[in-house]
């Protein structure tokens, strides 16, 4: 069984039918919005599709754990940190980040920043 | 060692930064390319992503294989095929494949159509 997610929000922020919202804190404070859109929840026996959105002016925290991710920036622009070095990125790059890699989004933007985030079951990388 | 991949093409067709391209037929006889942006060769051992375009009016040969499929529209719109639906999608929607499932894009824009691919490494997913 097939599944579609269609994309319901507008330019205030990326929503799509159907499919639950989680909250994380900034480093600032606000609310960083995820949604997991390909999972288990959808038959995905082996990666995950979420998407994260920050606002204008706030920092995801520094991550890093086992498991890869790759990333594509669907909107806005950010200063992504990759270990010591940040990158500047918009609509369209792609980035991988290996296992146990210190990374960081902070937006740069007037508008929302949204990735899209792909990582493996968590049962297949410990 | 992370990866960043800029996009770097413009309306006319994406591309990104030291990413080799493939070609595949369309079903009319045109070109669909093809690009790996995160997969073994960045490191990735669980899965990959991949950006397809199909220009106007061509559509994908039907697929059907052992492995699942993410799916991420980018740009442009289509009719997506999932056994003997269809669906129209455009940028944002986000589709979830089923392994063996039959499906198939057509572009019904004026512009072309792209899509992420996110599978599982084949060598997970017999």
């Amino acid at each position: 069984m097939g599944v579609i997610h269609k994309l319901i929000g507008d330019k205030d922020g990326f929503d799509w039918a159907e499919v639950p919202v989680q909250s994380y804190d900034s480093l600032e404070g606000g609310k960083i919005l995820g949604r997991e859109l390909v999972g288990e929840q959808e038959g995905a026996r082996y990666f995950a599709i979420r998407y994260f959105e920050v606002q204008p002016r706030e920092r995801t925290t520094v991550d890093q754990h086992p498991y890869d991710h790759g990333v594509i920036i669907l909107r806005g622009e950010a200063k992504a940190l990759l270990d010591e070095r940040t990158y500047e990125v918009k609509f369209g790059d792609v980035m991988y980040i290996s296992p146990n890699q210190r990374h960081q989004f902070k937006n740069t933007g007037d508008i929302p920043f949204g990735f899209i985030s792909v990582s493996p079951n968590k049962k297949l990388a410990k």
